[in-house]
């Protein structure tokens, strides 16, 4: 496969039933991404709707996903003028693997924000930022070109900030441009925030919920991504993406394990 | 019905099937609280898992609850030793009103957090805040006590503050002690937050989650709502609950339409 639009593909075979081939491309080792995934479930809950956007994705992580095929479930749930809900779930081995609730619309690429709340402490300029590989195989920094701010790194030398911020600039190094299904990579592209609060290993996303709030112009993204609360062996952590017009085209959170926290 | 813990109860009826009686008295004219239904919905995904939790909750609000007889549909799609999932489904007339993903878990009352981020701007001494029912009908704040910080509410005046915050106090009038279902109310509680930009007339949510963070101390909920981005008629709010101790207890995040926005 090449190019992220190609890997996100869904073919209908059905009254709300597509097929995908999960591109192995987008994980880290044999789990594919969270946010990878849901831009195919993205994919299937807009080509079944009359709108155009993903609205809002609230997603259940219950299994890790795998590359190959995979069939996507589409069940409409209301159907108005402005919005469309439905339940989609992608399975694979006849086991659900991640459920999500998604709401669907048309965002006006014109429209002027009413009020829009300040811009989080901005990303560096790239050329002061820092690329990373994760060890465990590079197939997702092979499609995904992220560039940190250094700051909020200090974890990969096990100097974590203390902090629960990690800030980085997003692109699909294919050259395709920003729209609502990138936008459900890009928030779930960070390492987890917790890493800098001295959390070990890899934080499995339980929920997951994010919200497209405008068309995002062409151009690299700036992610911010920040936590509220570490106890009990949960973690939040929140992601806004803003555009190279400065706007906030994304939102969200997501709740998290903690396989272990020194404290 | 008296009590909030009749009005939320559920009577199992079957594999994964439960019955309510939705009680009006949780609502605004005819149109039942979010916050309440999502009580309801929690009760049913509790009993049917082994955890005592309502730890996440992802719920789409499709059409409007009317008091009367609901049935709860659960669907299990994943039980762990930590987590268990389900899709719980509230159905009216044959028609399903909301849809909700909950996973469920145990949290520990005991737990101390390895990371609290900063509390937001408190609110003021109970009496210092004013009470507010809305012209609509009492139903709500007949069972809700809620105590406003008089400086998030000059949009009732006709004077909105210009910035999306409204913050207040929250307890059950019934002495009903503070757990994961009031937590569900608690979070959808507030008038919308964009009343303060000018915003005109009920917000209708079109989806909600919320995340319990910890099992609440006795007593009075501070509850704080934000708000980021009011842009093409879609509104984000964001509320924290924090308890007596001191302990950030929930947090959600709803997104709804916006009917009508002075600019």
């Amino acid at each position: 496969m090449s190019g992220f639009g190609e890997a996100t593909a869904v073919r209908r075979v059905g009254d709300g039933r597509y097929e995908a081939d999960l591109d192995g491309a987008y994980g880290f080792a044999e789990a594919l991404n969270g946010g990878y995934l849901m831009a195919v479930l993205g994919r299937a809950a807009v080509d079944a709707s009359p709108h155009a956007h993903p609205i809002s994705t609230a997603a259940g992580f219950h299994r890790v996903a795998k590359p190959g095929p995979a069939l996507l479930v589409v069940e409409p749930r209301k159907e108005g003028r402005t919005t469309a809900s439905a339940l989609v779930s992608l399975v694979q081995h006849d086991r659900t693997v991640v459920d999500a609730l998604i709401i669907t619309g048309t965002l006006d690429a014109a429209a002027e924000p009413a009020y829009a709340g300040a811009a989080p402490a901005p990303v560096p300029p790239i050329e002061e930022c820092t690329e990373f590989r994760p060890p465990t195989g590079a197939g997702f920094a092979d499609q995904v070109d992220m560039r940190f701010d250094r700051t909020t790194m200090g974890w990969l030398d096990g100097q974590p900030s203390g902090s629960p911020e990690i800030r980085a600039w997003f692109r699909l190094r294919d050259g395709y441009a920003p729209d609502g299904h990138s936008l459900a990579l890009a928030v779930d592209a960070l390492p987890p925030v917790a890493l800098n609060l001295g959390a070990q290993g890899w934080a499995p996303t339980v929920e997951l919920t994010w919200h497209m709030r405008a068309v995002p112009a062409p151009g690299w993204l700036a992610v911010h991504g920040t936590g509220r609360l570490l106890s009990d062996g949960w973690f939040d952590e929140e992601v806004e993406v803003w555009d190279t017009a400065g706007r906030l085209v994304a939102q969200s959170r997501q709740i998290a394990r903690v396989p272990r926290a020194r404290s």
